[in-house]
């Protein structure tokens, strides 16, 4: 251990400096696989990302890691001049090291080789499942990834429930404890709303067209309005659009084209844009103190999802892209009858191309369904039918095909358990902000309605982006927000934006 | 220390394997660099590469990486089973590990760290100096880079000559004791041709113009016929181009748009997809015993200057071209004047645009000069002048603007020393090459003529690429030409191509 707190701290921001920068490293292998890399080449990837991993598991796993951020947090209290960082934001450090380095020493090897074989494996059986459209396919191997996640969470204990374990992975601070009642809450409001609109008349689905060469202009207006800086990072096209922050000055955006559903390639585009600003917002002059990153999953996705529903679907936003989209789509376009089919409700049986109000409901079915997975209340083999019941229960569907039920997404055949209420935590957090950025300014819409998008970033820079992880989510939340029920908030923009198109009112009491 | 000769092997792989995905990252950031990244994003590249690369480093110079290399070499002689590789393999293996693990753990700390300081700021340096057009800009900095590269082939100390141990880094056995004869005896032929040539009335230089969208066609077409595998490997432009194993299965090219000098574009096409065809063709079985990999860059530049000049700029090769170049330019083109366009001999200023015969007088004379800086006989200061010098002697050429002169090549500052005699190195075994399968392939010329290239793929596949370094260079080339002098053997192709388009016959006795 060094001698001084200043030779600590400093020893640890060369810490934190290497492991960021292996993390970087390991985002552009993900980047460079989706976007450049050949099919032929793909047997070679895995290897070196599984290389990579272990280096950065062992950097930040190393007893002398933990060991450094004890050391800082406890000369807090020194002064190291003017130059470095107050004792706060040194502390702030330290305990994020510290998260990180818990978490990653938490898990035995043995277990890190289980969970690695695991996913492999159970991204095969997927793939395989999907093809066949048989879910027993999978069965097996997605009952050793709950097994496998299960044991990850035990050794995470951060809660009263086993499930905290995997929240906390994503959501520093999230338990099921809050999560359960404010889910229950939202989609007991939200259904009724998707009832009623069934029996409604929908408004029309407007049908556009836009050749694929003419996207390129249309996503880059798009992004340029938004502030999204292309000189540090770039746009693309994947099967699957996604957003990685490379470094903060290297922050690159995919999307896909849709040349007959060209606003579900805005929506991505905006979504990525979203996760693109906060990356790319991120305090960059403190890379090395492990502050300069997001404030969890659930805070990111509200910068997507603020972006995209909030903005992107408002009746503003439309009036200023109807030019840009008249011009891709080569005739005149009603900017009204664009906000009113970009706003329909419409029950689907897959997540990812579901409206915004029935797209907490896709969420909180799986939410509830890993729940009951890890207490054991559920087993893989019963999965499936409670996932069709539950889709019949609170989208009114009858799932026939397990391809556009159960085996849809890919997060559990990756491993990933806990993240799926990042999506409605971001639409909460989402709805908090919009809220909020109209009241701190009264001609948000009119700025909107002209493309003037920069007082928004500015707003957002100022109050989530540039905080980092000092503070946690609900914190950063709460300080730009001030007193609000995100939950309500929610519901009411719901009914605001589409229960009003339909002409649907919200009940006195939900 | 494992305890049997299998489990000894096996823990041997597992390092290389390690350390070979790690290089492999390394290119895929440097492609990365040069092909994706947006500008505002370069200040977080470097430190990613220097991170890594210090795992790399760490993991070849641990001592465990040498004792392993050691324990399979001293039980080369136990039989493994079928399944395994021969005791030879193994023993070769071994062999070219060790001599990786002795390179790495040779350089002290100190003066990796050094090194590492001397190239950013040569780097640095150059790039102002360029723009100067002032050499005494970068002269300090040169002065060290020289230094550095003095101490490490110091701390390589293979031959009796300091440069053997700079040399050593890119071909193994290469010595100056050797190379100065060869390259003083072909450097002698040589001018002869160049002075008479210039007496010589010119073959005419074809003004061609090719579109720039209409190159992707022409590439494609070029590097489908040599058997280019765009499966495991991608085409990008760069405005150096260059090519990167990223993984044998990833081999990636990279060629610049010249609308206006097309077949410079072809040539630089390939150029890179002759050394990619090399690293295709590896035996990727062999990727986790430090085998699959070039046996130097003298043999790497051999394989894309066979493709460039020995097959590329042959009356067949252009006569095959032609209906392609037509269509890519819009108009007839008669192939004859295309094969003497350019074949045409024209003294330059700078390197990377000279004709085949002259390129390597640029060469020997970086050669003579870097061999003197190493030997002290020379200064940083009386650089430039000796450097005109050499091209007033050997090329007739009076340089006026350093730019065009001693600041042209990024070697130097880069710290590359001992790397420029592989392109003559590479011109040799190439001419060595194209006299062998010449003489195997009694039909090539007319196979060349309607693009039927594949039996040259298969030739060099054999002979050449899958033994992947198995064997030192000299050893493959010898195995694949049998009894040639291959100094004699580039000289009489100059003179049959170059010679015989000016009418100049080569003397009886060089």
């Amino acid at each position: 251990m060094a001698a001084s707190p200043s030779e600590d701290w400093k020893a640890m921001v060369a810490y934190v400096t290497r492991y960021r920068n292996l993390g970087g490293i390991l985002g552009l292998l993900e980047w460079d696989q989706q976007v450049c890399m050949s099919g032929g080449s793909a047997g070679s990837r895995g290897a070196q990302v599984a290389e990579l991993s272990k280096v950065r598991h062992a950097a930040l796993s190393d007893p002398r890691c933990g060991d450094l951020a004890r050391a800082v947090l406890g000369s807090a209290d020194a002064d190291l001049g003017p130059e470095q960082p107050s004792g706060s934001v040194r502390a702030a450090a330290a305990r994020a090291v510290l998260r990180d380095h818990s978490r990653a020493a938490a898990v035995p090897a043995v277990l890190v080789d289980r969970a690695a074989r695991a996913r492999t494996a159970g991204f095969t059986a997927w793939n395989r499942a999907r093809e066949a459209g048989q879910f027993h396919d999978f069965a097996p191997a997605l009952a050793e990834l709950t097994e496998v996640a299960r044991a990850e969470a035990a050794c995470h204990s951060v809660g009263e429930h086993l499930y905290d374990g995997a929240l906390e992975g994503f959501d520093p601070g999230a338990r099921v404890a809050s999560l359960t009642p404010m889910f229950r809450r939202l989609g007991t409001a939200l259904v009724p709303l998707v009832q009623a609109a069934r029996n409604a008349r929908a408004p029309d689905a407007l049908a556009l067209s836009v050749p694929e060469p003419a996207f390129e202009r249309l996503n880059r207006h798009v992004l340029d309005a938004m502030g999204y800086d292309f000189e540090r990072g770039r746009l693309d096209l994947a099967a699957h659009p996604f957003t990685v922050g490379v470094h903060p000055n290297d922050v690159r955006i995919t999307t896909r084209l849709l040349p007959d559903a060209p606003l579900g390639t805005l929506g991505a585009t905006i979504h990525e844009g979203g996760h693109a600003l906060y990356e790319q917002g991120l305090p960059v002059e403190w890379f090395g103190t492990g502050l300069c990153r997001a404030a969890g999953a659930g805070l990111h996705e509200s910068q997507s999802r603020f972006w995209e529903n909030q903005i992107g679907r408002s009746r503003a936003f439309f009036r200023w892209l109807c030019p840009a989209m008249e011009e891709a789509c080569g005739h005149t376009i009603d900017p009204d009858a664009l906000y009113r089919s970009a706003n329909r409700i419409e029950p689907t049986f897959v997540r990812v191309e579901a409206d915004e109000a029935t797209y907490n409901l896709h969420v909180i079915i799986r939410y509830e369904l890993e729940l009951a997975l890890f207490e054991e209340r559920l087993s893989v083999a019963e999965l499936p039918d409670a996932w069709n019941a539950a889709y019949a229960e609170w989208l009114g569907l009858d799932v026939t095909d397990p391809r556009q039920g159960v085996l849809q997404d890919i997060h559990w055949a990756c491993g990933l358990f806990g993240y799926f209420p990042s999506y409605t935590i971001g639409n909460l957090y989402a709805a908090g902000f919009g809220k909020a950025i109209a009241a701190d300014m009264p001609d948000l819409l009119d700025r909107v309605e002209v493309g003037d998008l920069a007082p928004i970033l500015r707003w957002l820079r100022e109050r989530v982006h540039s905080r980092g992880c000092e503070v946690d989510a609900p914190t950063i939340f709460q300080d730009a927000v001030g007193d609000c029920d995100p939950v309500e908030a929610l519901i009411q923009h719901l009914y605001d934006r589409q229960g009003a198109l339909y002409g649907i009112s919200r009940p006195i009491a939900d």
